[in-house]
């Protein structure tokens, strides 16, 4: 049987991924009584009277919405809501396996971006956070924002910012590995959709200065009719020195390359251009820009990849699960810059400094710790 | 400790009622690459292609919104959609415990009859089936009727159809042990609001002739402009001999009460004034219309309430999950009477003829084999 096959036959055999189980028992009268009626009336009038209680007595507490439109779904694209579903159980099964928090998928049937946000607010009583999952640029941006504005719970775009703050966990890693420092650093991101803008924001958030940001038109310069209002505002801080040309202008002299584009794009001839010790994250789906063996020959010193089975996998589930953990306990009513650049040192962190080299700078996805770690640190930036 | 500050404590200690588990093992790289990246394509691809499959390949195959905006909560009234939640938990777990009907609780910030509707079918992929709960009359009906002709899922109003097919299960067994028949019956029901609206549609479908709808004015009359739409189209198949008056007016050789109204508006005079042999069924929360032992004193036959403490409990936990596990299992489009009509049956006849008694009209809500026995019944009437 392929994996394919596999993991047709499986997802049948489970017929749906999540199981919604009671923690009370409801098996005798005198457990309904407590549970159900008449005895909920308690719990829900102190709600009533005090809404932050709802953290208190509801899972609230420790819920999260995974919410997509289907819109922009990892490799498949425009699938829908419907055929979303599996992706969505799978991020919700995640959040439970690595952070014990429970999850659950809402695909909206709709891909407006009114729609979509006049929707998640009027869901969001039952949950304590919102996990917005694959739906495409720019709409993407402008929904996490206005919910973030509009909601007192924490919204956050994970194919943005989880992204973000792994690539730049790494990136702390990797610059130790070379010996560089971020400020003499030239940074070229290639693939300004969602994940990419949130990268080459938190790089300059983190201190990054010369950062150039490549789409498939080239290097993104202000003025170009063809890059939406996000483009065009990234325009503004990023390729200071205003040039223009290629993905494979860009690269030379870079000392940094992070790619979420399009498998196979860059040739030995391009790595080969940029600076000494050069350190790429070509993240792809399903194959990287360039096979890490190939970019290592023309001279890479780091390369960190989407895969789990080549070194140095960039892998959102060191992220997702510790940042709403710690914004639950916590919480939180926003998940802030702050919190996001913790996070990201304290992963780094996860690898001990004499066990770093080229082919170690992230944990491993499995490590047991790294929730609570994560969740500690960014609790330390709630107010 | 009293019932009240235990259910405020266990609330507490169970800090929300339900917990999302997954299925499927994601320990390890091997199993994320079935469960999740990128083995999971391959199901989404099979919905994109044919949207069915959803039934095979997700959770959409067994589970159930229970949605609310908290306007009428039973016994609390309106709470509003944070302050309903521990109530839908509950009803989430008895979902899952009494059906094996996997629920979650969708409380929306909102008491808007359009906004309710387009969020719920914006809402609707991820789910198999619909349960309103706890929404104020006359908006309910408006919502369940429109959302019903919207979605291919089966919407379903438990508070109307949940406490309208347990009356009639145990009416049905009630004129067993008096020994009249439903054509010679005269019938009152007291309250019209949602359920006792759905218990006069329920009775009369079932073919009672004689039924007079009361509500706080007494009897509703067509013209009254006091009643909202859903009374006046009731006055149309109710009250066919067009008289007026109280609800003693109303019960004077009445065979049959139903009160789903207020506590203790019944007296044992209106009781004496029945026909022989008469049947109670007293619902009101927390407390009946009348106490069970001074309905029989004054001449009653069979009493029922809502009230586990009493013999005959008419519970609608007797019904919504073996109607939504049948549905689910039948891919039901809708819930349509004769589906509706067999859950009665079903349940009425879980009770063994030579057990029937005053005393003993319905089954245990513990009863173990109900469940499936109502599936079953439900699935004989799926196209």
């Amino acid at each position: 049987m392929t994996n394919k096959e596999k993991a047709l036959e499986m997802h049948k055999q489970w017929n749906g991924k999540l199981s919604v189980e009671a923690k009370c028992p409801v098996a005798s009268a005198e457990d309904l009584a407590i549970a159900y009626t008449p005895g909920v009336a308690e719990p829900c009038r102190a709600i009533a009277e005090n809404p932050k209680e709802a953290y208190t007595y509801t899972i609230k507490s420790n819920t999260v919405a995974v919410v997509s439109d289907g819109s922009a779904v990892l490799g498949l694209g425009n699938i829908g809501a419907l055929a979303a579903m599996p992706v969505m159980e799978g991020k919700a099964a995640l959040f439970k396996d690595f952070g014990g928090v429970n999850a659950f998928p809402i695909c909206l049937d709709t891909q407006d971006t009114e729609e979509i946000i006049e929707t998640v607010v009027r869901i969001a009583p039952a949950f304590g956070g919102i996990n917005l999952e694959d739906i495409a640029a720019p709409r993407c941006f402008e929904i996490e924002e206005r919910l973030d504005q509009m909601l007192d719970i924490p919204v956050f775009h994970d194919d943005q910012h989880g992204t973000a703050i792994v690539v730049l966990a790494g990136i702390i890693n990797a610059l130790k590995v070379v010996n560089k420092q971020k400020e003499d650093c030239k940074v070229v991101v290639n693939g300004a959709g969602s994940a990419g803008i949130a990268i080459a924001k938190m790089l300059l958030a983190y201190g990054f200065h010369d950062l150039t940001l490549c789409d498939r038109q080239g290097i993104l310069c202000s003025g170009d009719p063809s890059l939406n209002w996000m483009q065009e505002k990234m325009t503004q801080v990023t390729n200071l020195s205003h040039k223009t040309g290629t993905l494979a202008d860009a690269m030379k002299g870079a000392d940094i390359f992070v790619g979420v584009s399009a498998p196979g794009i860059i040739n030995q001839d391009m790595v080969r251009s940029m600076a000494k010790d050069s350190i790429l994250f070509t993240m792809a789906n399903p194959d990287p820009e360039i096979l890490p063996h190939l970019a290592k020959e023309a001279g890479a010193k780091v390369v960190g990849t989407g895969r789990s089975d080549f070194p140095n996998q960039v892998n959102n589930v060191l992220v997702f699960p510790g940042i709403f953990k710690g914004a639950l306990e916590g919480h939180a009513t926003h998940i802030t810059s702050e919190m996001k650049l913790a996070a990201a040192h304290a992963i780094a962190g996860l690898v001990p400094q004499e066990e770093l080299s080229d082919n170690n700078i992230l944990p491993h996805a499995f490590d047991p710790q790294i929730a609570d770690v994560v969740s500690a640190a960014v609790k330390e930036y709630i107010d």
